[in-house]
């Protein structure tokens, strides 16, 4: 059985999202003069078959040292670790 | 008041995804080696101060149209489109 956990990449209060800002102009332009603002994020769903003995605590450690050591850059990202629930795991939540 | 809508932007099934496959392999090659896949996403928070009268499933099909016509590329891409309830939202969502 494997777990599914999604990773929230933003960028630190105070560090410039350039592409939010011209997503929110763009918007402005095309007629959307209700938005305020627009901020830019990162995701990655992560799928992880975890080794014996290893439960939802334990897999959330390991990826939370997958962000230190390659997904976020400290200095200029924060993140949040959550476990996806079955029902919204990447293949079945989107349906357009 | 404002409203706080968060916009995720996948691929859509069968699209290939570079980056996500890339950092699998990185991941793997680091040592993370229960890793089974990882996909990657965008996303949007957008904040609308609605007009009068605008309720929040007005808003959210303006923030259909935007994703119709600036946000995603719907030959690749699916969309999903909620309301970030207020302890959920941008500025607090993440404290590490």
């Amino acid at each position: 059985m494997t777990i599914e956990l999604n990773v929230t990449i933003k960028l630190k209060h105070g560090v410039a999202d350039p592409e939010g800002e011209n997503t929110k102009k763009a918007l402005n332009l095309l007629g959307f003069r209700d938005v305020r603002s627009v901020k830019s994020l990162k995701s990655f769903r992560i799928e992880i078959e975890p080794g014996e003995g290893e439960d939802e605590e334990k897999v959330k450690q390991e990826v939370e040292e997958m962000c230190r050591k390659l997904l976020a850059n400290p200095v200029i990202h924060d993140y949040d670790i959550s476990v996806v629930k079955s029902e919204k795991k990447y293949n079945e939540e989107i349906n357009i």
